[in-house]
């Protein structure tokens, strides 16, 4: 599609020093392009370009925000790297001042539904899996020859079943159960099983020396966990055979309950969709983002949930973000997260500067400021209304911002746990994400990529970048794919091929 | 067996002033053991039975060794468990002073051998496969998806090879890979790949974005990245059929080498087993423990190589195994360990104190003093040649600590990394281990487990507890069993069953 389209640089910002070079094969030297600038020398696709002279020390403005100072003089047409621009102290978090925004009279967004799992609970899945629980990783061997056979042996009788999945993790022994942190991985474990997409069925498989107690990982006040909690070093089981016959046993009553959901209608208020960018380049925040973004506003206009994550990625725009909090007490909380995890990053003798990744550089990002601005874009433009502390579930419908590493998996498996049924992510270099657990629509911030792999890419946003689609459509487009693929009525790639990553748990705490 | 043994109580050293329990359903009050002692409660199998009086503040000793202080008074024949004493504080570093020992002229072994690949490098492998690192967690579903198609697709052809694996973690990206501790999972990564059952094939799928790049996993000195390297994002790829075809094509060139090798005689110092224990029990200590410790001292008779490991195991042990130290480097380099941990648990805000787990503590271990002194004992009599940090590889025959976290699938890896070739895992409790990459011979220490597991266990060294076979018996059943598993002749239950667990890496720095 770009052979029409020549020598296009975006600004996004009318305050912006900088446009962004969006030709799929760069830019030449030579080749005009905005306001009658000529560039001075190759850009690729994705990079920077100065639009005006950036003497030293002087800002570089991208978004209508600082992502830097140059450290040396540049003029007009010039390549802007990441070796010409300072990284800026990050927003001083006790220096922001908070003010309640107005409360804006959001059109409601009636009449969306979707054919969703209905819960005891009032949760919505948009699938119907058995999800197994393991409190320690000894038992992963066992789960991976368990669920096999379940999908072989079992599944074939419950046809409403979709499938069978185990959480398998590291965690549960040989680690610091009483330090501080351990909680984090614990309560994700715990609420990971009470994710919509399973149904309430709760199934833990444990081994009983381990210093994880199944216990811990029932949903508070529940009893039930004769039919739900099972030791490989019970006495009762001599031998393999045993142990597998007594875990099939337990998952066949589980699945005889689950073989009884069925997809009813749900109102759009009923989603819960987690927004995750990774493998970002500099159209992230020109096309894909903004488009999840828009989606994210509709979703909440129309009653439902939106996570956006990433504290690393965030960091550095948390200035722009606490004005949104929908009260003092989540401007407080979001601070508490970031401040937690500047704490967390010293103590490991890291900063900020690890992210963004030699990936995301070669896409144009030069820094970690340059792509927070772009990353918090997708959570469109609503108030947050609460914050959800790594491995908890969230409390209250609207946009949350879920405090988790960037690491893309740690991100997903966090968001699963705060209760996501629905997933977005979007991707500039191309990764080939994948959860068992939730759908997940991939969606490319450039038509390069969204060619390339094109069955590994749900929604190309990169035809927003030459102006052949506006972000309002295919931010729109996402908003219907996304009730489509919620009601199972479309498929995304990654079930389609059956790529699907594993979970894995933050675990901020020590091994033993 | 146990009907024709009464009241058995082992005491593990003359200056003990406690015994342990044997019968495997405890002893019941009023019974009459050692020393004419009658018991005045209930105490169950693998616990502590007073065998004098101990009053408040006296040192409780078993293995001849300081185990902790009574915080009560204790008679002769009361139950000594973990809420009757108090942890001592760990050894000193900086008070351990070294003497060089005196170097014992150790009766060499030879004539023992057995069929193993043997290497380029002279390394010698007990398995024939093709091992596929990763650079980074985001291609792990595609591994998980190439690693099936290979093994129905592509090994059918190549009758020498044994199976395929891919070596997935949850590293390589969103993670700070500046971070001092950043050399630890890269390394490992990096060094498994060349562990002596993958033939020396090395082969790296990575995504392309990833902040660890696939050459640095490479071996050092290595110029064949072109059939060793592949990125999914390699313009190359249009789709995912073509990423497949490209990563099947790679493999099967590394497929071809290794199905032309053959396993020959090797002498059993090509033999490097590692030794670990989980699940422990007061029995791990007697039985189980020093069987494997007799076949470790075999092991290094005839020139072979022996691991033992899990730091926070020997911490409190350390006294005993500096003077085992060959050379003052090497004192240095066990204490240098041991602080390093010191201070990685205080970072977490954790100590020692964090293991035992629940299990060892019904298993009859008090605290990790005793599990300590249990534990080192599986590393023989030998002189400690070698200390490896985590993930490094191995320079020395003869006996090495490998230091690594006690974290069972933790230290397995760390283990592989460092070339094992051969693993024993010794459990009281019972834990179904198992790696894929290696054969593990697990050991009961006990035979209420041994009988039960029948299927899970490989070698039962419980009737040592009894006197119906001896710690050498059951050490050169040990030995010879660890030759014919690594010729072939013999499965470990393991392999037979088709349980294995996921490799875990161990990652000290922070997630960004």
């Amino acid at each position: 599609m770009e052979q029409n389209v020549k020598n296009t640089v975006i600004k996004t910002n009318p305050g912006d020093n900088v446009g962004i070079v969006c030709n799929a094969s760069g830019l030449q030297k030579g080749a005009a392009v905005l306001d009658g600038i000529i560039l001075r020398e190759f850009i690729p696709m994705g990079h920077k370009v100065a639009l005006e002279n950036i003497s030293e020390g002087k800002e570089v403005i991208r978004y209508g925000e600082i992502i830097g100072t140059a450290n040396q003089e540049i003029k007009p047409g010039e390549w802007v790297n990441e070796f010409k621009i300072n990284l800026p102290v990050p927003p001083d978090l006790e220096q922001i001042n908070y003010t309640q925004p107005k409360s804006e009279n959001f059109e409601k967004l009636e009449d969306y539904t979707f054919q969703g799992y209905r819960n005891p609970d009032g949760s919505v899945g948009t699938k119907n899996m058995l999800g197994i629980s393991i409190s320690v990783q000894c038992v992963a061997g066992i789960t991976n020859y368990i669920v096999e056979k379940i999908r072989k042996e079992l599944l074939p009788k419950y046809p409403n079943v979709d499938d069978a999945v185990a959480f398998n993790h590291s965690y549960g022994c040989g680690i610091a159960i009483n330090a501080p942190a351990a909680i984090i991985p614990i309560r994700t474990i715990k609420n990971l099983a009470q994710n919509p997409n399973f149904g309430g069925e709760i199934m833990v498989i444990g081994l009983g020396c381990e210093k994880l107690r199944p216990e811990r990982l029932m949903p508070d006040g529940s009893t039930e966990s004769e039919n739900s909690i099972l030791y490989l070093q019970d006495e009762a089981f001599t031998g393999f055979e045993e142990m597998i016959d007594g875990i099939l046993e337990m998952a066949d009553k589980h699945l005889q309950k689950l073989n009884e959901r069925e997809r009813e209608t749900c109102p759009a208020s009923d989603l819960v969709v987690g927004m995750q960018c990774g493998g970002s380049d500099a159209f992230s925040g020109i096309t894909g983002n903004p488009a999840a973004g828009f989606a994210a506003d509709l979703i909440v206009k129309a009653g439902g949930t939106v996570f956006f994550s990433e504290v690393t990625e965030v960091r550095d725009a948390v200035h722009l973000l606490i004005p949104r909090a929908e009260t003092k007490e989540v401007a407080e909380a979001l601070k508490r997260e970031m401040k937690w995890y500047d704490d967390y990053l010293l103590n490991g003798q890291a900063d900020r500067s690890a992210n963004p990744s030699p990936g995301n550089k070669r896409g144009g990002l030069s820094n970690v400021v340059e792509k927070a601005l772009g990353s918090m874009v997708k959570s469109g433009s609503s108030a947050i209304v609460d914050v959800i502390a790594p491995g908890e579930k969230i409390r209250k419908k609207g946009l949350n911002f879920v405090a988790t590493p960037a690491s893309d998996f740690v991100c997903g498996t966090l968001q699963l746990a705060a209760g996501m049924n629905m997933h977005v992510f979007i991707t500039g270099r191309g990764t080939p994400y994948g959860l068992r657990e939730v759908p997940v629509i991939k969606v490319s911030s450039n038509s390069k990529l969204g060619d390339r792999w094109h069955d590994l890419i749900d929604l190309d946003a990169g035809p927003i970048a030459f102006g052949q689609k506006t972000i309002s459509e295919v931010g729109n487009e996402l908003f219907h794919l996304i009730l489509d693929v919620a009601s199972g009525t479309k498929k995304v790639a990654a079930d389609k091929l059956g790529i699907h990553n594993d979970l894995v748990l933050f675990n901020p705490g020590p091994l033993t």
